[in-house]
């Protein structure tokens, strides 16, 4: 190997590195989701990041079946990597219907893989974390997603955040009184009104209509609606503002007396009254009747989290009702509804936030060697410590990297918060020397009344008995 | 896409779909390692499942090469899914020198994946626990790996284990003096070598000679070794048992007196120092000079884990030093060492020995309704559990599952220990039913002399005013 060309050392584009400063702050976040998720009675289920072509394919959309990213298993089969975490999901319950009987909620946290463009918040592979209810037609039950992902936004720090929900019912009953029934033209005029956030009102009245010219001269082909339908459009998706009963009465005018209007109307009142139970707040879930979302497989109610003071980032998380989609994979339909959030794009917007605590390191202690110690001493130190649950790291480097200032500029690099420091003397004398690295520095006055740190003086550095080296280093941490 | 055909819904070869049942367990594990590895000074990192192949082509060896899943980027760039934890961090390590210094200890939990052939423990898409220490070139720290990887083994229950340690550089100077140098040649012998648990020590003489006739009739080239030199090497790699310096010290007599072989013994006895200080048994590592170890980056030290009880299943772990890998990414070398183990093939073999608890859930509390409660009821109740802590989910379902027996049996098919149980006289005087779901059954006797208990009765359940409900149902989950 070594004899090889050297390899430039490079991230796949659209990819993450991690690094424990990330990670760590990444690893509490995942840990505080799973616990909500938990309380919310979802369990876990993971499954993995390959798939049948075929389960995957025609079920988020064409957009999502371009990003596939495709491949042959060694058997010469058409496999990819999945998309989501929504049709692996859909593909279990119809795989083991008796070890997951309905009414089931699971949960799963892992990553999936689109081959888009990248950008901002915007990655080839992305961790979701997503929750499901299966077996639930009631739509009480999506607004319990919903309450979930209100908890995560608060419990992950968002300084402010908002769920959308709109229900792709009140926009069919809207177009069916069109005559745009289900179809290709249906598709297109969702696929519009989903832009309204990014493009504004009146570029969606002209692809509805005519059609129009985009910032860089290129035609955009209108949907080719008559006026009087594209302002009914309009005026449907125009409407905000207002409680969430509110909404839904005032879209009650806009909407025709059909069958299919008086349900949606009724899925959402019942789904406003079920958030008022759940005491999720009306500034942090409203009703937004031009929320689309892009995948096909939604029937129902549709979901969309926004971090207001983080725009450029877009949705941090969406999902809706999919009681079409299980069907695909069995006999039966199971009706279900799921919503997920994108961890990275979030710790991204977090981040730009300033709502992310950073720590380069987990570790407590470093073990610090003077002169010639034995590595053996060195080991029995850090076993000692460990065994007290404090994480320890005994510098080990290259021999010309074994100084004093080498160590303790490790520990100030990584923010090791104390060292340990044992040379041949102290081995001697059965002593160590314990030291607050944190001493001295700006912002630890705190410290400086504690009892641990006023025994080590002005230079944050005592020495004790070994017997007192676990309890010592202990009331330093403490006092963080 | 509920026109579309019915698509069979089908796990991929070799992966495996992670029910709750197995995946509660799992995740448990996980955090049990995930706190050991922080304990022993370990901090995570994270890269993507994708990398550029010349990143990865080559490294593990030819092997390795053939069982990559290869496709193209959008950009039309040759890319592979990672085989291993190791080569990323490598790659890591040469792009981060300024933030990743050395040195420097990870960890790493994630998926890896190989395109070989699917057997018991044998996956395409497999886990592993991975840590690694950069920049430390003493064998001190691979002690430390090992000992971490005994810790490990021993918090999960494993009934027995071994960690079996080699040197890479002891075989090298026996085959350096018996003028097998680096090469082809030496490849082909290690690969002998590494067969010895598999096909048994005359196999290999048989293989290190003219070769042999496998059981399957097909004939294996031998290496074409002399008689002399055969004798050697059987010899060194036969050696078995003793203490692990006892095992240095007989090794010593086997080999030259070459500067080579003199380093080699020097480490080996710098190891089981290392080893001693850090308390690890003599039973649970022990030095075997046959254990060579597929990957082809390995320089020094090479280990690997193994459950005596579950020999079917191989190693479950395995690692040794690379201090060559990192080079191939940077215009100079940083020592490494790492050891992994795979949690996959781990959880099969601890099922296997009876060490793993399954729960099929960790849902505490199922709120259960009783005729026309109101959802927004359910809902409320739901709500003032989850806000104390207890794990809860409200039963609902499609209107002809909402009977009680369904609910009741739901609660039964996950092993769900508590209900609250409410209906509209319920909800009229202001009180709930809590009822334990455990009473009764085989094995609760433990629990019938617990207050909450004997209040609950023989049905095990009771009616309490909502404001005690809380109170109950935590007084309930305690017993167990």
């Amino acid at each position: 190997m070594s004899d090889c060309e050297r390899v430039l050392p490079r991230t796949l584009k659209g990819c993450i590195d991690y690094l424990p400063a990330d990670l760590i702050a990444l690893k509490r976040l995942i840990r505080k989701v799973e616990d909500l998720f938990e309380k919310y009675g979802f369990v876990p289920i993971e499954t993995p990041a390959l798939e049948y072509l075929e389960t995957l394919l025609g079920t988020g959309g064409e957009e999502t079946n371009k990003e596939l990213f495709r491949f042959e298993s060694p058997e010469g089969e058409q496999i990819a990597l999945r998309f989501d975490l929504t049709v692996p999901f859909a593909r279990l319950l119809a795989q083991y219907p008796d070890k997951l009987k309905a009414p089931f909620r699971r949960y799963a946290i892992g990553p999936s893989w689109r081959a888009d463009k990248p950008g901002p918040g915007r990655f080839r592979q992305f961790t979701q974390f997503d929750i499901d209810v299966a077996g639930a037609d009631s739509v009480v039950v999506d607004a319990e997603l919903v309450a979930v992902m209100c908890e995560v936004m608060a419990a992950v720090g968002a300084p402010d955040y908002c769920v959308l929900v709109n229900n792709r019912k009140l926009v069919d009953a809207l177009l069916e009184d069109c005559g745009i029934a289900d179809g290709a033209r249906h598709k297109h005029v969702l696929r519009i009104i989903d832009k309204l956030a990014k493009v504004g009102l009146e570029n969606v009245r002209l692809e509805l209509a005519d059609g129009r010219i985009d910032e860089s001269g290129d035609p955009i082909p209108g949907a080719g609606l008559d006026r009087q339908t594209v302002d009914k459009i309009v005026a449907f998706i125009g409407l905000s503002g207002g409680t969430r009963a509110g909404t839904v009465e005032a879209l009650a005018g806009l909407l025709p007396q059909s069958a299919a209007a008086k349900a949606a109307l009724g899925e959402m009142r019942e789904l406003a009254a079920a958030l008022d139970a759940l005491g999720v707040s009306e500034s942090h879930v409203k009703f937004d009747p031009s929320l689309a979302r892009g995948l096909d497989y939604y029937t129902g109610p549709v979901f969309e989290v926004i971090l207001p003071d983080a725009p450029q980032f877009g949705a941090v998380g969406g999902g809706g009702r999919y009681d079409g989609l299980v069907g695909r994979f069995m006999g039966r339909k199971i009706p279900c509804s799921g919503i997920s959030g994108g961890l990275d794009r979030l710790m991204a917007a977090l981040e730009y936030l300033g709502a992310i605590q950073k720590t380069k390191t987990t570790v407590q202690a470093l073990v610090v060697t003077v002169g010639k110690t034995p590595k053996t001493e060195v080991l029995k130190i850090a076993a000692e410590l460990r065994a007290a649950g404090i994480r320890t790291e005994p510098y080990f480097a290259k021999k010309k990297k074994m100084g004093m200032s080498d160590q303790l500029s490790h520990a100030d690099h990584y923010g090791i918060p104390v060292a340990v420091i044992v040379g041949e003397d102290e081995l001697a004398q059965g002593v160590v020397a314990v030291k607050d690295l944190r001493a001295g520095k700006e912002g630890r006055q705190d410290i400086a009344d504690r009892d641990a740190y006023r025994k080590a003086g002005k230079t944050g550095q005592v020495t004790v008995p070994r017997a007192e080296m676990v309890e010592t280093v202990k009331s330093l941490l403490a006092s963080d």
